[in-house]
């Protein structure tokens, strides 16, 4: 497989519908940013066997190497516009596998209305390594940020919390678990829908408890959540009716890529008007560092609060 | 080393010219492009071992990592802004290995007025993988593309050629040479200064022969070059002299990062008062391919054009 020929059958058609990418045959891309409008850019790096199963599929990497950076768009409340790719190709990979990853891109660009922009492929002697970075747009001075929440806000949160992290910890995991891990949502019609609405937002990456400690962090408060206001699936409730304990897992295993975020108190209404579920979990606290309530009332004690890489 | 702790320490320094980029501490960074401008986006991936070598300092991966971005900016005409980093880190990378890292990325960020907005950092298991996307902005509508040359127009090429691959190529290399691989110059003013006068631009990476045949064929011409033509810097022009053989290193070699751009006949006298030292080394005429015309007036037969992946 050449690398140019590679470019020309299967990512140069991602790029087809950005003028700007030029075909993916130029040394860089031109984005036109709309008046009015802040571009918004962030990146992210994934690793086989670190960011996701070394034996998983190409559809698996391409969805979670292009979602988790549109989770991270959502979460500024900026419209995706496209994204730049960076492949750290094994020698040994295989054109089909090239053509499923592209596949997947493809699916994901209709879905989220991006495209290709631009970059890099290389052959690497380590595993798979997908780096890409997103773009997109939003109203001038409307950026949604972590630092915005008072004391008294709501603590809110996007769909379920927690299948991502069961899918991987739990023998047989019931496949939407599963899903949930290949291929998560990003929230991007909900991120655009809280410009204006809420006081501050992050996605979560590294687990629930995580970041809302860094959220509160950047605001300068404190947060006191639910556990039993924790929205869950069924098939995450059932494991959770079984073991109680798996608690742990739902509030700080991370890979949910839900939206978490605060609202004036006096805005709990708009909470039902969203473009997609989301619940009160808990309520913003003058003061610093995240509670959780647990079944029995008392606070949680958790054994990490969160993901991290160099531990 | 903590993730969140090297960020903090290392890398959120480098983000603190940039307000947009909060501190390395959102999920996002925010990006105001001026009225009348469009914004520029390029992304290469380096790999340890493939794009340098594994035994390289830390300074020599930041080095390649930023400039060989900054070039292809350069080729585009555009200003730089700022840039997105993921690092693939192997889990025996020492914090020493990462300040050295960062500095080196500071002096750069000073000497080509850009600084940091945002990334990812993860451990692999695999070589040092580093994913860069470089931001800048060109006027509206005046951007350098690969696709403007037009037959008669003069070939031109910034610097000297050559330097990096021999470096590679010969035993006990000058230091002069070898620098030139491990701190590329991007040329980042002489790309400023070529908007509205080079009707195309690239920049060499592949090497000087392939990069002339990707701006051709991007151009709809052919092109003919002098060897003879091509600027030598003096450790070079040692190493010709004592083995002209080794042309073939300095024509299809790659890693220089010279501009290579053609302009119209009646503008050869700009070519003296441009910001980087630039030589007229060929014509562009009307067909297809590139002719070298070798010491001996004869075309030159090239073993291979330049570098590829996956061959």
């Amino acid at each position: 497989m050449d690398e140019f020929g590679m470019i020309a059958a299967h990512f140069a058609p991602l790029a087809a519908a950005r003028p700007g990418a030029f075909g993916l045959e130029d040394d860089a891309a031109a984005i036109p940013v709309p008046p009015g409008r802040t571009l918004v850019a962030a990146a992210d790096a994934l690793v086989a066997g670190v960011h996701f199963h070394a034996g998983d599929s190409a559809e698996t990497a391409a969805a979670r190497a292009l979602r988790c950076n549109l989770s991270d768009l959502a979460a500024m409340g900026a419209a995706p516009h496209g994204y730049l790719l960076c492949l750290a190709l094994p020698h040994e990979t295989r054109e089909e596998w090239v053509a499923a990853f592209a596949a997947q891109l493809a699916r994901d660009q209709a879905e989220f209305g991006i495209a290709l922009l631009g970059g890099d492929t290389a052959a690497t002697p380590g595993p798979l390594t997908i780096s890409a970075t997103a773009l997109g747009f939003v109203e001038e001075g409307r950026l949604l940020r972590r630092s915005g929440a008072r004391p008294g806000d709501l603590v809110c949160v996007s769909g379920t919390v927690g299948d991502a992290a069961l899918a991987l910890r739990v023998p047989d995991p019931a496949p939407e678990l599963l899903e949930r891990f290949r291929a998560p949502t990003p929230r991007v019609a909900l991120g655009r829908a809280l410009v204006g609405l809420a006081t501050a937002a992050i996605d979560i990456s590294d687990g629930l408890v995580a970041d809302l400690g860094h959220l509160c962090r950047a605001s300068g408060v404190g947060a006191r959540i639910q556990a039993a206001r924790t929205p869950l699936s069924p098939p995450a409730r059932a494991l959770l009716r079984a073991d109680p304990g798996l608690i742990d897992a739902v509030l700080t295993g991370g890979d949910d890529y839900e939206l978490l975020f605060t609202l004036p108190a006096n805005r709990r209404g708009a909470l039902a008007g969203l473009p997609a579920p989301a619940r009160e979990i808990g309520v913003a606290a003058a003061g610093e560092g995240v509670t959780v309530v647990g079944f029995d009332g008392a606070p949680l004690e958790l054994p990490r609060a969160g993901w991290r890489h160099f531990r």
